[in-house]
């Protein structure tokens, strides 16, 4: 249920008649967001202008609120989020999902970054075809356990029924190693190490943008290699890369981990994770990667040569990491008014806000503004001026902070005087966050801007870390699990129990083994559950 | 049917006995490339390294050759150097195309160039679902007509016969406008400008590599405006784009124009496209760009408020490059020793091949080797260092020859001695495209090769350019017409005549109007067909 906040409104500032402006059918369909306040920057702004440099980023002086505030309905908040920051909306067909420019833009940071990373560490990018015969998936025995349930099946082509129904990948596994056969013979051949940017399409039941949608966008990796030391070493490689990438570049803290056995993809001998939490405490799985050992190239007949001349079935890995991300950085960082970004996978990681009064000011500002947008741009920083006329600045401030841009650029006729600007930072609501005469000069606004860039970035990794830590509890008995489980929290115990003891927590609790992390502490543990000697903790929480 | 031609072999050059350590089950598929010369660059190598710098580029020196010559069989050619260049290879499916990495960095260089260009005429990134309902298809009328007997079905989705038939995307006219519908209100929502870069799905029945494949990957834009001018201006700014992009990165003079009404797409008021001459003479349509007035706004009401408060149908264009583009740079450029890449597109721009006869000599060699890679690879130069020692230098030489590798870079203990390489250029053969002793003097090495590639580049564009001209006739009847499609040629010639009249050319002789081309002379013409007066030339030829 979306329930909207009305706060008090200034009439002074926001022209008060405009909505009759609007018809109704111009309004979004759910909400209206972004009000459709004042249609001109005129007198008002003079308001805005004073009113702004005081209570920054104060939320008082909205008045149509739209997006439900997170505090009060996660899952409302993040379906307005969506909505509001135009990231996607929904697909003709039940479960799918069309992502917008601005949350395509996102992906499309994950994918520069990655892409970099994947060719760095010796995989080559290619295309396999999307159609797989509907016997492939047969042929490794968990496999098609895992995933037929979830299949899409072509049947009819060319205006024909087809002799053999097809398969919408699921994934590739199976058509990769049809193809590995071919191009593997010798040892020489390996390793074989490639990486495909596509869409996959898995038939589920329940959907949620970006977090599980009936076709998705992702990159796949598919590795062989001669020795299973070289696989395992390759599937921790990629782990870690994605570990590095969580951190860095969406300031996640994710816990990397092994999964156990009932976790573990359908075809894999191990599978790693990523496991994220995010601001309702739920964990998301954010990226895996498999050690797939001999089960794929032992069903497809995928061997090799050895240097000693004998044939050997190749060991292999997978990994993937998809548009779900852009779901995880939703919801581990966004607040109350919406979304936040971490400038590192911004589209936009600085608005100029003009703001003038009068006609005199405006040549003057708006020429102040473009060129410190130039300065920006020129050195790298991703920065939209938003000089229409159509919005007042208290609108532009408001959106643009709903749409979490990390930082904004204030300029008025005073600073066009003064040579200087206004900076204020998303994620410091308020005066605190606002810093006033920052120089116009190119060299100290570039400087300034990039610090407080790199600043923003570690910030809201050490917060959502802080968060993470304060949610996650130690527990020694199974008591305690189902405590912390019942709060909202996650558990972390030593683990040596069964199968069925792992299922019997997920039904009474709800919650999952998300991973044995890699980072165990020392000492003897105990089994939670069956008071057995325990090798490793593993950490147990409801999850996406 | 693919010939094998077997030259005279140099036994003192390459190891003779060397194919009998290579098992049959090795060897590629269909064919033996590459030819399993010598395993090690030993004695043999003094050989090679004198006498390639006598006969470079010279064919003599390859026994087993096994891409049958482009001159011998056009077809047979083709599919060779797909497979021997490791382009691509068939998926499992029929119609359906793996694309393998060498193939894949060239579609990658394409989409690098054209994702800018797109970005700075205005438009944004974003992603479609691919499963579009069955209905949408039927929407508009023409549309149906052109795309229903190509059509994949989804049928079943999650174990469940569905009850609506998913169409999997031939193109994304009909979904993007339901969508376009919920997000164009006003006036002030136009223009909507955007792109995404997919996979599509057509029931093709006669396949060939990168040409016509069941799926293949493509761009595709869609913008709607508020007037039919500005539609038709996008339209034909697009066409400009790829014509530019043909030019200056593919090197292929492609000839802009518009397409006749029965050529134009299912769907379109007007069809603009690119269309190239590939080295059997026959055209390959290489882009399009649709204005498609309000033909799909009318069938989905994609409307919008004008300035003047009325409801208003959007104009619309799309447009769209696909992987057939990766056919076409191989079809234009490539001769009878295989590929050969114009420098803007090429995976390797220079390959390094280090030479050496004697273990003294091989540290310095590599290192030099490895100094002038790294040099290249700072000046952003896409370099690769050819170092293997299981091969000869003459079987590298071949090798990357056959890759389309632009430039090669020779260096041997006396290059070393005088801080010196030679350099080969792909695209002139033997000893006129080697010059000896270019210094390796890092700022002078990176002045040459640079230089060496623009060379390159225009002159493909050069030799390509002077092929088309001498292959297309300007006819002003129909038997002169006939004439010159029978010999192979391209026919332009004056056109007036009925759409009848040019299905009956295309029924006689095999050929359709490409296009109406932008660039006409000027004059008084009657049609080649009816005598009428002709406002246009229109240029006839076969096509794939």
């Amino acid at each position: 249920m979306v329930v909207t906040l009305r706060l008090p409104s200034l009439t002074s500032f926001f022209s008060p008649s405009i909505s009759a402006r609007y018809p109704a059918a111009l309004r979004r369909r759910h909400h209206l967001w972004p009000p459709p306040f004042s249609v001109r920057a005129s007198a008002q702004s003079t308001a805005a202008e004073t009113e702004n440099r005081v209570d920054g980023g104060q939320r008082s002086r909205v008045q149509d609120r739209a997006v439900t505030p997170r505090s009060q309905d996660f899952n409302a908040w993040y379906l307005d989020v969506i909505d509001s920051a135009e990231l996607a909306d929904y697909g003709p067909v039940r479960g799918t999902m069309v992502i917008r420019p601005y949350g395509y833009a996102i992906w499309e940071a994950i994918q520069d970054y990655l892409n970099v990373k994947f060719k760095e560490t010796g995989h080559s990018n290619m295309y396999f075809p999307q159609f797989i015969p509907y016997s492939f998936i047969e042929k490794e025995a968990s496999h098609v356990e895992g995933f037929s349930p979830e299949l899409a099946l072509v049947t009819i082509g060319g205006g024909k029924e087809l002799e053999e129904k097809l398969v919408v990948r699921p994934t590739s596994e199976t058509i990769v190693n049809h193809m590995f056969t071919q191009w593997i013979h010798s040892y020489r051949d390996l390793p074989l190490m490639i990486n495909q940017w596509a869409n996959v399409t898995r038939w589920e039941m329940r959907t949620k943008p970006f977090v599980r949608t009936l076709e998705f966008l992702w990159q796949e990796g598919h590795t062989a290699h001669a020795t299973p030391e070289e696989a395992e070493k390759e599937a921790i490689q990629m782990i870690d890369v994605y570990t590095k990438f969580a951190y860095e570049q969406t300031a996640i803290p994710v816990i990397a981990g092994r999964k156990s056995k009932v976790e573990t993809f359908a075809g894999a001998d191990r599978t790693y994770t990523i496991e994220a939490m995010m601001g309702d405490r739920k964990a998301l799985q954010a990226g895996t990667s498999h050690n797939l050992g001999q089960n794929f190239s032992r069903a497809f007949g995928t061997q090799f040569t050895d240097e000693g001349g004998q044939r050997q079935h190749v060991w292999q890995t997978s990994w993937a990491i998809s548009t779900r991300f852009v779901g995880g950085i939703i919801m581990t960082h966004g607040d109350d008014t919406g979304l936040m970004l971490p400038p590192r996978v911004a589209p936009i990681q600085v608005v100029i806000v003009p703001i003038w009064k009068t006609d005199d000011d405006r040549a003057g500002v708006r020429s102040a503004a473009s060129s410190v947008k130039e300065v920006l741009q020129t050195a790298g920083i991703k920065v939209k001026l938003d000089d229409s006329e159509q919005r007042t600045p208290g609108w532009k401030f408001n959106f643009w902070e709903m749409k979490g841009v990390p930082l904004r650029i204030e300029i008025g006729p005073r600073d066009v005087a003064s040579r200087s600007v206004v900076i204020s930072r998303r994620d410091v609501p308020g005066k605190q966050g606002k810093v006033f005469g920052i120089s116009m000069e190119p060299a100290t606004l570039e400087a300034y801007v990039k610090d407080k860039l790199d600043e923003i970035q570690l910030s809201l990794l050490g917060k959502a870390t802080s968060f993470r830590d304060s949610n996650i509890v130690d527990v020694t008995s199974y008591d305690e699990l189902k405590e912390a489980i019942s709060e909202g929290k996650w558990a972390r115990g030593p683990w040596s129990a069964s199968d069925a003891d792992e299922l019997k927590v997920k039904e009474e609790t709800g919650a999952t083994i998300r991973c044995f992390p890699f980072e165990q502490s020392q000492g003897i543990k105990t089994c939670l559950m069956t008071g057995n000697p325990a090798k490793e903790v593993a950490i147990f929480a409801k999850s996406y």
